[in-house]
Order: C-alpha cells, then structure tokens, then sequence
C-alpha cells in the first residue's frame, strides 16, 4: 500500500532513521512511484475483475505473440489473444503448452481457474452465420471475464418472426451485445423492443457497397431507437469486455 | 402518325406527286426524325402513361423555372416541379395562374385533367414526422401519375408494434415504398414482412455520422431483406414515378 | 388455419372440454405462435412464389455451407447459394449430390422441380463481357423462380449503335435488369428509351477511380432518367429476385 | 392486463356469455392488441423508469413541434425536445405554458414531477469549452430520467495534469460519458484511467480535417482502450440515455 | 533579349570593359535573370495566345479584386475574373468602367480587343438548364481566349432523341466540351458517338448522393468511351481553356 | 450509300417496282439500319484513325480474353489488350500466334501493319520509375495508333532541376501526357511551364493515404495550372488514346 | 518549487514540528499537486517561450470568448483567439479595452509586451492571394510568439518563375511554413528547392474536388519531397506555433 | 564547383583564350548547367547533411531496384531502400555485397562510413508493439543520417502510467517523433506534456474502422496539442527525415 509505505518512510524521518536528503531522493521519484501504484492497481485490476490480459496479435509476428504469451501466461492464470492465425497460436502453444484455440473467433486463450460459476445477464444476438465470428469472440470474452452469456443466432430483420420468440429473453437481460452485418438494422429492432442497454458490433459481412461494415456501422450509430452505443466493426471482443463490466456492476450490486 | 407520314410521302413518289429529288431531300432527314418519332412517341408518353412533365427546379433561376413552367403548360394538362422555392412557384404562377404550391413536398405542380378515379395498390410507409417532405413528393407524383396511394406515417422501427397493425395493408400492396432517415432499418423490416417489391427512399434526415442520408442509403443497398432497391437520398419523386410505372403495369393486366 | 384454430379452441372452452385456464395456457403463447404463424406463411411464401431457399455463402465455412444446402434440400425442391466458392460447391454436392454449379455466376443450385413454362417480361442487359457474373447471378435466379429472362449483352454506351436494334424488345419488357460497371451510364440509357421500371445493378468492373464499383453505384442513383432503382453493387441475386416479384405481379394479373 | 383479460373473455365464452363467435371477432385482432399490449408495455415504460418523450426537432416544422409538444404534455409530466430552435420553442411553449429552454443543449423541456432525489454516479467529461453543448444535452437527458450528473468540464489531452485530480471521481462513477471533438483523445484517456463503461460522445468541434466530427468518431471507434462504445457525433442525448439505463440498473440492484 | 545582354556582356569581358569578377558578380545572379526571362516569355504568352489574365476571386474580399483587376486593366486588353460575385464586380468597375458582367457563369471580364473572327471549332454540350453556369463560364473563356464555341444545350441521356440531330456538328467538332451534372452520362455517350477528344465538366448539380458533383465526377473519370478527359467539379473555365489550347493548336496548321 | 439506296428505293416506288405498302416495310426499320450505318462508319473508325480494337482483360477469364483475341486478329491487323495477365496472354498466343505482350504495361498487342512514319508530337513525362507501368500502357497505345511519343522519365518535382533540361522538349509538345503519383505536382508544374495541353495520369504509387492514388487524382484536378484535364487512375490507355486523337488533327491539318 | 516545499516538510517532521499523520495527509494529495507542478510549469511554460494564451474561439458564444479573453487578460500580457467572428472580438474588447483585431486572420489578439526583437529564420510562404488568411494566422502567431516571419506570396506553382527569385531567401531559413490550397504542389517543390524542415497548411481554397481543402491535404501528406510534415486544414496557427518551436529551439542553441 | 568553373570560363574569355561567341554558346545552356549546378548541390547535400540516397521500392521489379542500388553504391557510401521485400534485398546484395538488411523496417541500406559519434536530442515513441515497424524505420533513417535516437515502445494511452516515468526523457528532446495506430492518441498526449516539436507517424494498425490508418492520420491532424505536424501514414522514413534536419539544425548552432 502507498499509504502505509508513505507513513513508514515519514516515520522514519520523524524517527530519525532516514534523512531528510535520503527521504527527499525518494519522494523526488514518488510522483511516478505514485503513478506506477496506480499502474499497479491497474496492473492488479485484470486478477480483480477477471479480465485477462489481451493480446492484439494483428501486425504481431508469430515469435512476437509466442513471447507475449508465455511472459503473460507465467503471471496470468488467464489470457486472451484476438486476431490471430493459427501459426502464432501454435507457435505460442509451443511455448504455453495449455493454450487453447478458437477457430471461429480467431483467438487463443488460457483459462487455468477453477471451474466457478459465470454471471448470467448478457445476451448476444446476430443476424446471420456469417456474423458468428465476432459473436464468438464477444463470448469468449465474457466467459473469460467470468460471465455466461446467453447466445440467439440467425434472427436477422428479414424474417422478424424468427426473433419474437425471444423477446422475453431480451428484456430480462441486464445487457445485450447485437452482431450484424450488411444493414445493421437489428441493433435499432432489439433496442426498440427492450430496455436494456444495447451494445452494437458491425461486422464486414456483405456485398459491395456494404464497404467491409461501414454500412452497418453508420446504420448502427444512427439508431432511430435510444440507448444503443456502438464499438469498431468486427470488434467483438470489445463488445464483449464492455457487456462485462457493465454486468459486473449490474450483479456486484445485486449481491450486496 | 409518322407511319402514316411516311404512307403519304410514298404514296405521293407512287403517284408521281413527289418527285424522287424531294422525297429524298425529305427523308434524308427521316432518320432523325424518326428518331424524332421515338421522341415524338416519347413526348407522348407522358400524356398516355398520365405522367406530367418534370421541372428540377433546384439551379435553375426564379425566372427559367417560370418561363419553363409556362411553356409545358401551355402544351400539357399536368406538371410537376420538384426541389422549388417559394420564389419560383410564385414567379410561376405569375403566368400560369392555376399553377398549385405543396410545400411540405417542395413542389410546384398542376392539374388540370377532370376528375378521374385513380388506381389503387402503392403504399407509401415513412418512418418519421422528418421524412414526411419525401414521402409528401413521392405522394404528389403518384397522384399526377394516376394513383391514390396509401399513406402510413410514423412507423419507425424503434417501436415496431406501430407497424404491426399496418401489415395486412403492406401485403396486399402492389409495390410499397418505404421513406426513412437516420440509419434506414425500416426498409429491411418491411422488406422482411411482405412479398411486394419495395422501393426505399433515404432521406437526408439524422444526427452528425448520417452524412445527409449516407448512413440511410448504405443501409437499404445493404438490406439482408429480398426485394428491396434503392433511389437517391430524398428522391421522392423518383419513387414515386417507379412506383407508379409497376403500379400501372398490373393494374392494366387486371383491367383486361 | 390459425382462425380455425382458434374458433376450435373457444369451441371447446364453450363446450367445457377446456377449461379457463388450459385455454389461458394455449392462448399465452398464441401471440408468437400467431407471428410463427406469419412466420410459417412467411416460410410458405417461396414455395408459392416459385422463390428458392437462399444461402448467402461468403463467410460461411465450407462445412456450415454443406450442412445448410443439406438442411435446406430435405426441404424443398429448389435452392441458390451465392458468392460461393467451388470448395463450397463441392462439400454441399457431397452431401446433395444433384446440386448443380454455375462458374461464372459463383452459385450452386438445385431445382427438382418438373421443367413447366417460364414467365417471360424481364430482360436482362449488361454493358459488357466483365459484367457478365452479375448478369448471369440474376439470371440464375429469375429462372428459380420461374422467369425466363431475354438476355441483352455487350451494349456498352461508348457504342449505342449496338443498343439501338433492341430498343423493341426493350419496350416490350414488363421490368428491365440493366447491368453495369464503370460509370454506368447504360441505366441512363436505357431508362431514357423505355417505359418499363428499370433495376440497376452497378458492377465492380472498372479501372481506378470506380472505387470498386462506387462510380458506377453512385451514377445509377443520380440517373437522370426516371424509373431507375438501383440495388447493391455487383448485386445480380437481388436485382433478380426483385425483378422476379415484379414480373409475377404482372403475369398473374394478366392470367386473370 | 393482457392475461386478466384474456381470462375474463375465456371465463364469459365458458359461461356462455360470449359466443364463440364474437369471441373469435375480438381474438382475431388480438395478436395485435397483444403486439399493442407489448407496445402499451413499451408506452408505459417511459413513465416506469422516469424518461420522458422525446421529439427530435430538426426537419419538422416550427407547427409540427408545437402539436407533437402539446400533445405530449397532455399526456406526460416530462418532455424533452432535441435539436430544437429557439422559434420551435416560442411555438410550442404558446401552447405548453410551463416549457423550457435550454440555450447551450437546443433543447426544450418539460419537469412536472415533484422534486425527488436523483441518482447519482453517471460522470460526465468535456474535453472543451466547445464541446458543452453536447455535454448539457447528455445532462439535461440524464436529469429528465433521474439521474444527477457530475460534470467534469475543459479537461482536453493537451493538458493533462487538469484531469489527474477528477481520477477518484472517474474512478467511483458507474458509467461515464466522454464529450470530445477534435481528435477525440479523451475518450481514450479515460478509459484507460478507469474500469467504469464509458460512452464517448464525439463532436463537431474542429478545424477542417475533423470533417464535422468524423475524426472524433474513428478515434473513438479505434479506442486502445476497453470498454469504450460511442454514439453519434454531437449525441449527447443518446449518450444521455444510455448512460441513465446502465445507472439505473446498477443504482436498483443496489436498492435491493 | 537575354542572349544578346550575355554577348555583351561576354564582350565587355573580352575587351576588358568588365573585371571577371565583376562580371561573375552579375552572372551569379544570372540563372533567375535567365528563369525570369523564361518567366518573361510565359508572362507575354497570354499576350500572344490571346488567352487574358485571370482571377480567381473566390476568397478574395471586394478590396483584393478589384485593386488586382484594376492592375491587370493597366497592362492587359483582356481579364476574366472567375467564381466573382456582384459585389466584387461592382467593385471592380468603379476602378475599371468598362468592366463587364456575366451573371450566370459569375465572372467579370473584359475585352478592349478590336473585334476580329474567332476560330470555330469547338463544341460545348450540356446535358440540362442547371448546367448552364459552367458551360456559360466555357464559353466566356474561349471568347475571350479567340474561339466562337458552339453550343448544344439540354440533351441529357434520359432523351438520347434530343441528342441525335447533333451528331453531324459533334462529328465535325475539333474539341468537344460536355458538361453534365447528376449521373454525368452525356460525356460517355458523346465519347461513344465521335472522334473528337473530350474534356468532360461534371457540375454540382444533382439529389443528395451526387454529393456536390463526385458522382458525375466518377462517372466520367470511368467513362468506358475512349478520348475522354476531366477537369474540376464546376470547372467549366478549365475546359474552356483547355478547350481553346487545343483548337489554336488545330486551327494554327490549318491556316499554314 | 445510305442515300444512294434511298434514292434507289424511292426510284422503285416511283417506276411502280415497289409497292407503297413494301417501301412503308422497308423504311419502317430503316432508322436502325440507318443508325447502323452509323454504327458501321464507327465501325470503321478504327481502321481509319489506326486506331486499333482493345479489350479490356480485367475481369475476363482466361479464355474469353482469347476468343476475343483470335475474333479480333482476325479482321484487324492491329489490336490492344489492356489489364491483361501472363496467362492470358499465354492463352491468347495460342490461337493468334504473333501476338505480343509488353510486361511493364501489362498489355497484349499486335501490330501486323507495315512499318511507316509515326507522328511525332507527343511528349510522356512521368515522376518517378514506379509510374513507368502507366506511361508505358500510354506509350504503347500511341505506338499502336500512329505516334512516336518522346519519353521523359524521373522528374519528379522534389528535383525540379532535372527537369528544367527538358523545357525545351516540353515547349515544343503538341500535347503532353504528365504520369505521377503520390502528390502528382508534376502535372501542376508541367501545366505551368508549357502552353501545351495537358492529360494528367495518377497513379496508385505511393505511401498510406495516397489511397491507390485518390490523393494523385485530387491534386490533378485541383491544379492551379490550366491546360489540365485528367483521366482515371492508371489509366494510361485512356490518355495515350486522347492524345492521339489531339496529335492527329493537328498533324492531319499541318499536313494539308 | 517542489523540491524545496518538499525538503522543508520533510524537515518539519524531522522536526517534530509536523507529525506523521499530518504530513501523511499533506503528501496523500502529493501526486496530483506534484503534478499540479508540472501542470505548473506547463502553466508557466507560455511566458518562458513567449507564447500566449489561445482561445479556439469557433463553437463558443460571444459571451464566452468575452469572459474568457478577460480572465486570460488579467494573468497574462499576450493572448490569442483564433476562428474568431466580429462580433466576439466586439464583446471581448468590452473587457479588454486593448485587445486588437486582425481581419484577414480571423484573430483577436493582445500583446502588452514591451516591444523587442524578433527572431528572425522562419519564412511564410503562400501560393496564392486566397490562401492569405491561414497565412496571416500562422504570422500572428509566430509574432505573439516572438519571431518576425519572412513573407512570401502568391508564388503558386503555375508560375514557377515567381518562386526561383526567392530561392536564396528559401535556402536561408531554419524553418518554413508552405500555405497552398487547390492542388497544394507548392509543398513538394518548396521541399525539393530547400534543405529546410517544411510545415505545410492546406487550405480550403479551391474548385468543387478540393472537397473543402482534402485534395491539398493528401498532397501534403503523400509529398515525394522530404522533410515536409502537415497540420490541419487552414490551420495556420498550429503551423506557426510549430514553426516558433523549431525556430526558438535553433535560435536559443545558436545564441550560446 | 560551379562559381569556378565561371570564373574560369570568364577568364578564359577575358584571357582572350576562348571567343565570345564559344562563351555564348557554353553560357547559351548555363541555365540549365546553373540550374544542374543547383542540382549538383543538391546532389552533394545528402553528403553533407549525411543525408542518404533514397530508394522507394515498392512498385519497382526486383531487378530495377538492384541496378539502381547498385548505381547508388557505386557513387554514395550510404543508401536506403524503403519499402523493400526479401526478394528486392537479395537481388541488391547480389550486386552490392555489404548491402544490409532490416527486416521489421522492411528497409534495406549500406552505411560504409567510418563509425562517429551521432547527433542526440531525437525521441521516438510508439503506442504498441505493432507500430515497430514504423518506428524502425525512422530509426534507421535517422542513423543513417548521423543520429541515435531514443525508442520509448508500447506506452499506448490505455495505460498512462507507462508513459509518466518517460517524462523527462521527452521534456529534454530536441525533437519528438510519435507512431501510434488505432487512435492515435499518443500524439496529442505526447505534444501535451511536452514543450518540443512533435512529427507524428499514423499507423495502419488497427480494427476495422481504422481505415488503414485514417483514423489516427485524422486524430493526428486534429490533434488538440500545439506543436503536432503529422506525416503519410506508416511513413516512418517521412519523419525520421524530417526529424533530422530539425535536429541538425539545432545541434549545429549549439556547436557553434
């Protein structure tokens, strides 16, 4: 604690075993000390709230994401690599032998907790099959944060009766992350039906002029229907880290 | 008749009342005007199909748009000007006198043709109050076409249950078109619940990242719902026109 | 009939073979059974419009694409699959082995249907040989759906003169499907020489600044020429179906 | 209640009260009044959890918003009308006495409710002078649904040390909503100071690259930080809202 | 003349008139000297091409045009001042009285020249009256440059027939202008119909997705017609001059 | 002769050979063989102007570009196939076996026309060796219809000196064709030195946000130099083309 | 200082004459008033470099720009506010009686220093008469900041003759801000000519395609010339604040 | 040198050794020789400022880039190739044997002079491991014109607390380079905290919405920090060019 480190070090001036010189030579550095204990807490705040640590592996070379890994995974009891291929993960798996693959959503990841119950609350919604893999990288997200979300697939706008059966569903969510590509209209369809605070992930799903999920995109952040909040295409994975620390405040408070 | 034309001009080589020399001086422009003729056949279109001439008045000076609005009115019983000013409909109307003002459509027009029953089987949907100038244009132009369309107004899809009791009027339309703003849903969501053809319409109507309509259009291009296409941001008179052209197509197969 | 259902059921509350609250239990879920009901219709409605089951293939795996086309061909005699790669073709034929593959056009198919009459009225233009998979797309699908369309290729505007000996069949047609890349100029063109409603498919043909085909796109919905509507670039499936549902409308008038 | 009434209607067909007829009658409209009962729901919610109607003002004419406005507090003790000019508001307070304006946010509004405490714990941040506008629209929303802001104001990236001592108050908050223009940093900035949501409104403000608030918009979308979504660009009542709908789930739970 | 100020100079050397290092003082500064007499030669060609000084006025204030055009009018017979409004005219003629106006193309020009033939060649185009400006600000151009353009106006494709009657003047056309707005298709199908190079306009004019011209522009830049090329949006004093460079240029060895 | 055969036909209807009735046939589809005609004369252009037919490879398969290939050899001693890849060269070959391939240019040609003097005139400059593949398409295009061009390479604008020695070459130009990418001054810089037209070519060489050679177009249309016109991106062909068509009126009227 | 504020705490508790607890208290605020130091220095920053106080008056009220002047007024003898209209600049002198107004800038501004001298090394370079007032803003600015700017204009790049004379006073400086709108090339051939660090300002000055200054900008950025760097559109106050920090940085070494 | 070679010349003339008129006709070209001469000092610079020759590889076959490596190295004793693959490296090294390689820059380069002391006072910082590249490659431009900078890697704005202890190191540099993809923030956090010049790199690093690095570039531009210039993006060279020159210039007067 810096508090007590603090206390400790003016009592030793006050004491007289430290010098004001030798006292002043590390306050001079406790700005940045100070810092680096919010760093800390930052650094702690992961183990807190059970976010893993999370590599970016795009633009990463394989030797790169094999060294990140192992250095996290001697720290971590959990980690979460997004965007990587299937080369950085075996090359990392050479080196974290209990790393595990998700071919959909294109991420490694390590989970050496024990088994726990997950936090129920989130759903996650998309449109089409071709909308899986951000669902899924949202999804392993949140179990890795220590949720369980509920998934319903393939209710895309063209066939709304697809979606009416879960309703219900919707409305008892405490958060909702809506995946879709080409026009995005889910997003404003279930934010019109519900309550719960929407978060919307465009994918790149689509034909031409769909400009690899700009359409999506801007029809998301154009909602018609309020409360509705929206991350990068494709970035599942962000999706999933904001559903997450919403719901945890959401059951942190239930339980008090 | 330009057949009948042509009958008479050799009819009169046949009978020695025109010579060779001057048919052919006479045909020698022939192809251009019997290019004419399909120009002609072209200008009578309009006049067949019920569809008035067309002024885009939007570039145009006070002064051009009255000169051009007295001249068609002199050779036509309907007109339609679309993106008008005030300015221009009352410069206008300074020489034709029963030249009429809609101001939500931004248009001027008129009509002068007796009463007539107008064919049934266009639905026009908006999503909000803001779109209502569209779809007011589409409205305005069908109505100078031939036809009384149906008008359901206020149906966004951040509270579908609006649109609901509307379905039985989507499905047995002949062709729906569909105006909405900001991020262009309802497009799908109609698309989604009936087997008519739908014509949507952006309007350049939404906060910041709408971009004028963009958002709206990249969507219905990108619509998951089969069936669906698309005219330029806030062209409710191109909609109207294209709906009326389908309209009239079956409705003149069911007369028969 | 869900009517008949219903008047079933009350019958039996009538007749105190159900009581209130078994009733009440049925009745709960009737909404959603009542939107299923829709749904149902809604899953009837491409077996009564001749309109096959569609597989939108791109970014579907080989194997979720096989298993679907599985799925769907137990059920119904005809089936598309579009943006599919030959792999795809191939897993899905594995498992529907009389599904068909049409190269240019990048679709499988399947139609057990017994060889009947085609509706003809659509044409079918393109501007020129690069164009082609979009046309054939279109093509493809009419044909599923029970259309025959007349095919017009090669009609580029740089050389109208080719256009002009089809101007006939163009004005016979009751919905054109006009196909171009570049700057598109050829939905201008034709909708300036016909009366019928015209459906622009820009193409991602082109050098440079087409953007991919958002020259094309971009000069299809400023037509200058009314009754052009336009669909999604490189867009052939949804170009045809549209023209497929307008065409229908016609012919069954016309029967009656 | 639906169910109530469904029983009252079964229980009067049992008792044969009602034939079974006229029973059918009024169920073959109750999918829809049960779809109405879903949107009664939706039409009630507002009031449930303290959000007024909202009347988005552009685009509708200065009689439009005074009618919608009108209306509205007829039947609402809360108003709230965005992007309004100070002539739509002079219209709309000549019929509503007791309306509002509020210069900075555009907006007019309407608090008939008894004072009662607000919620606290949604923290909202500026990065500008410039960018208050927005700021005072997600306040002015967030006070209109219960909710008491904090707001931390002009604490732009380009000098940091004004945003170190707002890190406690960043780090209690249960959601926070970012406002910034120009280069959008802030966002970043804060989410990586804390573990609360955050909601990053990006606006208009800049010189010519920021494109109307498209540089604040990508910058937000490719936020290095987690647990950032955004809305539209100049939204602050859709960040508003969001914002009240994650704090009141957060604030009820707590409650229990 | 430079060459013979070097002989002298040269000479002075030789005769021992001139130090070498005086004279190596002089051409030390001798390469901008020469640069300027290339500076020169390009300052007297507009002189001899006939092509006037030009402004361009757009952000300049009143006081800046009209103190350059005055300056100008001292040392010139001929200005063009381009994208002028009235006031900067007005301005501009209380310095110079013979100053002249052109209102729909917005320049203000002048011409002291004796009036003499101007060279034919050259064809303007324009698809409608709301492109007029831009060919008005052609053909202002190659007037003042020495050209008498011919000019065909209001033949857009959606009426090819109003263009055919043209086809013998465009075929004789040393240059073709062909200014168009919305889908920009007249320059394709010029292109299409002659040999004559073409320098295609595209203008602002157009429904929302022209954007303030980038659809002609696009649609012209991808024209599939060969001879086809672009200047700025609006630019028709580009393509008069370049117009004018190229027809001087044919007609030059046509008087040889 | 068209006319002749009018003459001759209206002769038959005269001398009573043809019956008005079979004149009216004949002359009824006249206006499309008449339009052929057009057609045929256009036809023949090529042959006259030396200009030979181009296919355009992108976006054909293999065997297409080879069809046409062969078509074309067949009645043209000279054809230009553009975009092409090895392969489809190698295919083409095959069935027109002195076919050549230009590597830089990425073009099949063939030249079977005797050896004769070309029109000089033409100048090609480009900015740097990576804008070689453009000039080069430009180059060979020329060749094929008849030119000579003269060839300045590397001068780009961030070493103007080594571009002053070819002022002179410059000057003396017909018309100039200026290749470049990245920021495409060059054409800017050329423009001002010269009284020459100019066809600027951007190209897709350069760093991120040249964005494949937008920032190359923008600029070329923006330039402050007039004299400038601009064609697609890459599109070498496109102004080879144009300046062949400028060179040869001016050389055919030198000639005369 | 700190350093000093610390050691005489340190000591107090050395002392005895503050005890632990107390101290602990004053030092748990420590971070941030440490921080407040650097904020401090960077607050003080301004008066050790010369440079003032900046208000971006865009987006505020007059009212706002009139209190804040007044405020920076009373601490500070310089100030700046940039994109400021007439009337804030009125308002504000009602505060401070001897703010001062610089049109064309757009600036109001103070300087209350005794007048000194400059540094001289930074030269302004314009291409043209329209891009004056970015250039007048980066003066300013480089004035307030203590440098006396070299102006250079109107020598854009279709008159390169103009620009050689100053190629000596080019070649001289430490540091030069290039302002060019249209095509921006100015950048790249100022960059080539000069071994200097370039700042560049696009300008929104320009034709249709300049889209509001972006055609300059990616000119800018995609420059073949080293050693240019790029601020934002007419934003010619961060160019010359950039440039005042090179130029001070030169002249300070320079001066030891 | 060229001020030589005059005066020889001139003495030559004035010795009566060679006649004005052989003068005239050497001098007749000076101009350009002048203008060479210009150029020859512009070719020396590089050795003087230890300014490498550059090769811009991409778009150049592996054999253009070994013949004009080669040249290079035959004239220069360093070199740099941009944007090189293995394949261009190894056909270079085949003709230059001590040819180096640089694999994360993608650069390759020769230094063969003798090892000196570098220049200091150059930071670079990147926001992640994925901007390395960029970095790199300032880097290298940076040695190879005689500076060692400092790297500060992977303190992205998500996590502050990594930067602070970097602080002095920043606050003492003479200049700043920053790269950062995503959202580029760094660089207004950087400009914040520091009083030095700061050229920022965007990074094409990034999810969907980043564009290939449009959102940093334009974060960048709007950076809200004073004394940002931002270069192309992933333009490592760019900056690392730049930041020498500013760099030279600064050490050099703290020399003198």
């Amino acid at each position: 604690m810096n508090e007590t480190r603090l206390a400790a070090l003016l009592s030793d001036v006050a004491g007289g075993e430290l010098s004001v010189d030798a006292a002043l030579d590390r306050l001079r550095t406790l700005p940045f000390e100070t810092l680096e204990g919010v760093a800390t807490l930052d650094h702690h705040r992961p183990l807190r709230t059970g976010f893993p640590e999370v590599i970016y592996c795009e633009g990463k070379t394989v030797e790169q994401v094999a060294v990140i890994a192992e250095r996290l995974a001697a720290h971590s009891s959990r980690l979460l690599g997004t965007r990587a291929t299937e080369a950085q993960f075996a090359a990392a798996r050479g080196r974290v032998s209990d790393l595990q693959w998700h071919g959909q959503a294109r991420c490694l990841w390590l989970d050496r907790e024990p088994e726990a119950a997950r936090q129920e609350g989130v759903v996650l919604v998309c449109a089409g099959t071709s909308d899986l893999p951000a669902l899924e990288e949202s999804a392993l997200t949140l179990r890795l944060m220590g949720h369980e979300p509920c998934k319903i697939t393939d209710v895309g706008v063209s066939g709304l009766h697809r979606l009416f059966p879960c309703i219900p569903t919707l409305q008892k969510a405490n958060v909702i992350v809506v995946v879709a590509g080409m026009e995005g209209a889910l997003a404003s369809v279930v934010g019109g039906l519900t309550n719960a605070p929407v978060i919307a992930v465009p994918t790149s799903v689509g034909y031409g002029a769909s400009f690899g999920g700009v359409a999506a995109l801007l029809a998301m952040l154009n909602s018609c229907a309020s409360g509705v909040a929206v991350v990068n295409i494709d970035n599942g994975f962000g999706a999933g880290h904001l559903a997450a620390l919403i719901n945890s405040r959401i059951a942190k408070n239930r339980e008090n």
